[in-house]
């Protein structure tokens, strides 16, 4: 009887232990990052410091026994966790290869080009140079090898933040304009070749002695060549095939995880790491334009709710981050990756042509280091390329370029920042039952509401000029729903308040249905856009049935803002 | 320096190896099981012939050496192998627990209480009782308990497999009618009193020695006490508000899967297996409704297509299935599977008033044992209350029921298997570049392509036929779709062929849109519905805009059966 789970796997006193630290790592890395994303800060912020709550810096601190049990340092409840953590970390770079899009790095030409190579080249010297000329400063080990290490360092600090670009551009509505197109597609180039060297230098550290280093060498060339053009028109081709043959989009499903899990097994294997081979596998695949939406929805669904979260609070788990924390090594590491990244993307921009406010704004965006850096970090720790505080700085860097990058973008853009009409509302201002009959009663019964949330104004003030402008033309604008609104020059942000009515209240619009959905917008007198967006993010909103539905069904303040709450493909998670 | 692989976790040698099975298990279940769905056969029978493929039966026997490094008996690749099988069934368990709807059960009512009351106790009582009387002719071990032995044979003829069973219903088209619900909730009671009673035998086993006995059963029934009242109120009202106030649909997938990974360590600490938590779970979350569609959806497919798959692959992993195949014990088993599920589920449901016929396709609906009975096979195999000959006896006892299940009921229910569009066409019935200009070629044209698929009919026939038809009233039926047809004697089953044109044929639609894509639906005279059941399978499929868009844009017949697949969350995968 071999495989039973008596003999030589899992015992149930392991299994428990298993099951408990998976689901605490999960429960806690997706509560702090949902937290983290309240404050529309990167996801993985929070799943870090989850980690880092359950890790040495805390837990263990707290109860040695209850840690050494949840989180041994060996055994098999450990090598379980460590399954998972690997095959999570090879599905995250799986999704973040699936969204570089050669083609459209091709198109871009040019200036993507430009931006890429200084944006890469500038960080990469100033980062080695200094790690050559200053190694204890940066906190290397004094028994390491300089060169490696130095190299180490210059591909650390030229990395960049695909996913994180790709949420911010998405956050200013900018993704499909020209100058985030240009941004994604340096981006793109500048993953791909920090992958390709740090690929190369573990290959060196790995395959010292001869023989190993030239087979890992030439084979991690040749599996890159050969996955990028075979592998690329070969995905292509049989996505349709599978497509068209199994079952939807379960055969896809299946399909592209087990051609990254070959691809990662064949790269570590090689003796670069598995990751390498997944986020190849990934660019092959994602570049087919016979990928559908809904499999790529499904797959990053999954990935980065469930697989994410469990790496990134391993990350917390692997070092003591209070012990580890030396603020002048984090100090340095943080000046150099953005000054080294900023200038580097800015003269590349101003070279190709852009203007000098969007080439700041570039080189900020770029500049944002994220999940990849947190990864490279990692391979690095476990490779022996770094120490425990390097490391650390490392880690806390990509958080906080991460952060900035997003603020800075916005304000040299002068953008705004693209919500959802959930995020709008809050339960105070939903009111379930109107009792309101008319028009102007409804407008007085919702004026009531937002004069006791807005402390400046009084609610005949807001009632007045409210119904003023319904007077001059009615707000109904079709299919249940009606907008009174009103721009007041006392308020300094937008406000809105939503009423539903059971019986309906006819808003007189041009389909003849009485208003059930009545929302009362309140803007700044001279603010000329949040009014149109509003409007825009109702209409948007109520277009799904579904959500128009459960709208009008639901029970609760509560009930109501979840049913606002749908996606469009778009996921919130920042990683 | 703790968690870093180099010390206590996976070596890099290991995780090539587990990575590359991981691989290799997934890629072949898929394969395989896509193939059994082509045959419209359950996915699982695929996925276990994958797994004794890769097995002891298989595999192992040609190359000793590759099997024991890529699927050891013990060390780290195969405790992170049991790692992932372990969850795998434990996700495959909130799946089917989240299928359970309580509240639809109660409006069952008495005929779900006498289906389900029977057709757990006759098979049981017959199970228990001849494993008693003769336990040898059921495979015990003779140094085994006989009771225990006995209540497990009982509590395994009694168990029924919901998601087999709500997959045949799907195909039927019958799971919203009178009779779909009253199976579904029948099976839903039969499953969690099967479980249930399992449970407890798993905790008389493992408590044995007077207190363990006593906190496991109390514990186990205040779980499930509590799980199914305040949990189940619990998950209701957390729902919404994580909806509310947390990423979509990231927050409630992180939340299902925590409580289920709870769960699990919870039964498991308790002595009961893992499992059950899992699926009690899924019970309590599943019948919420504020747990959307789309949510439950994405949970589904990722589940049954990755987590599945490597669970039943598991399965033939376990035992060599040609060495420990015993005919006349397979026999038995079956025979007193098939004979009491029938007979208690047949004499139930007349009881209750339903037709004869009706009870009998009840009876062998229920007698679907599918996955959840090779879950309990397993458990008791690591549990060593079965033999290896008779854990085979049960997987396949498990799989034959699941294949008769479908075509007995409906042959007793005469009803017709729904299909999808993609499932009728194959490559040779596409025609991608019509060349008519008018309805008399484009009929012409398609007829002509009919001809050489249908042997025993000339194309001059079919063509006159059709033509003749669609003089008495066009066939547009707008949005560029066109659906000449005719009625024909000499033919035995239904066929399309489709045809695209480039400009548009003009159809005399009431939109007035010249057609692009026209169905040539050929039927048999005497068949009344198939003709309908085409063209509402035409106007479904075509309801959606991408997949409109994306046929249209096909550039080979793959392209445009894979842009037909479109899922509508029923997943096609049987467990």
């Amino acid at each position: 009887m071999i495989w039973t789970l008596a003999a030589g796997g899992l015992d149930p006193a392991a299994m428990t232990a298993l099951l408990l630290s998976l689901a605490v790592l999960l429960g806690l890395a997706r509560l702090l990052g949902e937290v983290a994303t309240r404050f529309r800060q990167p996801a993985v912020l929070g799943e870090i410091l989850a980690g880092i709550l359950l890790g040495p810096t805390f837990f263990a601190a707290i109860s040695p026994e209850a840690y050494a049990w949840l989180f041994p340092a060996e055994g098999p409840v450990r090598i379980g966790l460590d399954a998972f953590v690997v095959v999570s970390v090879c599905l995250l770079m799986v999704v973040a290869g699936l969204e570089v899009d050669l083609s459209s790095v091709w198109r871009q030409g040019k200036v993507a080009a430009f931006v890429s190579t200084t944006g890469v080249l500038i960080p990469f010297v100033l980062g080695a140079g200094l790690a050559l000329l200053m190694p204890r400063a940066l906190g290397m080990d004094p028994s390491a090898a300089p060169v490696p290490f130095a190299l180490f360092v210059g591909i650390a600090m030229s990395i960049t933040a695909l996913p994180v670009i790709a949420r911010i551009l998405i956050d200013l509505n900018m993704l499909k304009s020209d100058l985030g197109m240009l941004i994604m597609s340096a981006a793109m180039v500048n993953d791909l070749g920090g992958w390709m060297g740090f690929a190369l230098l573990l290959a060196t550290i790995h395959g010292q002695g001869g023989d190993g280093l030239i087979v890992t060498l030439v084979g991690t060339l040749l599996f890159v060549g050969l996955a990028l053009t075979a592998g690329r028109w070969l995905a292509h081709r049989s996505l349709p095939y599978i497509q068209a043959h199994s079952s939807w989009p379960g055969g896809v499903l299946g399909f592209v995880l087990t051609i990254a899990l070959l691809a990662s097994a064949f790269t570590e294997w090689l003796g670069i790491h598995a990751i390498f081979g997944a986020f190849i596998a990934g660019v092959a695949i994602g570049d087919s334009r016979h990928l559908r939406e809904r499999t790529r929805e499904t797959i990053h669904q999954f990935i980065t709710n469930i697989f994410a979260p469990l790496f990134f609070a391993s990350i917390g788990l692997r070092v003591n981050f209070v012990a580890s924390f030396d603020l002048p090594l984090v100090l340095i590491v943080l000046v150099i990756a953005v000054v080294g990244k900023v200038v580097g993307c800015y003269l590349g921009a101003v070279w190709a042509g852009l203007s000098r406010k969007e080439s700041w704004a570039v080189g900020f965006g770029m500049s944002a280091r994220g999940a990849m850096e947190i990864i490279l970090a990692q391979l690095a720790l476990d490779a022996g390329l770094v120490t425990e505080r390097l490391f650390v700085a490392i880690v806390v860097m990509a958080l906080v370029t991460s952060l900035i990058a997003g603020p800075m973008m916005q304000k040299l853009l002068q953008r705004p920042i693209q919500r959802s009409l959930a995020e709008l509302l809050s339960e105070k201002q939903i009111l379930l039952n109107l009792q309101a009959t008319t028009v102007r009663q409804a407008i007085a019964e919702l004026a009531a509401r937002a004069g006791t949330l807005l402390a400046n104004l009084d609610v005949e003030r807001i009632d007045r000029e409210v119904w003023q402008r319904e007077q001059i033309m009615s707000t109904g604008i079709g299919r249940g729903l009606a907008v009174p609104h009103a721009r007041l020059p006392e308020i300094k942000k937008s406000t809105i308040v939503v009423g539903r009515s059971e019986r309906g209240i006819d808003f007189d619009a041009t389909d003849g249905k009485p208003a059930r959905l009545i929302f009362l917008l309140l803007t700044p007198q001279d603010d000329q856009t949040s009014q149109i967006e509003m409007l825009r993010l109702i209409a948007v909103t109520f277009d799904s049935a579904e959500t128009h539905q459960r709208a009008l069904e639901a029970q609760s303040a509560t009930e109501f803002l979840a049913a606002l709450r749908v996606g469009h493909g778009e996921s919130p998670h920042q990683v």
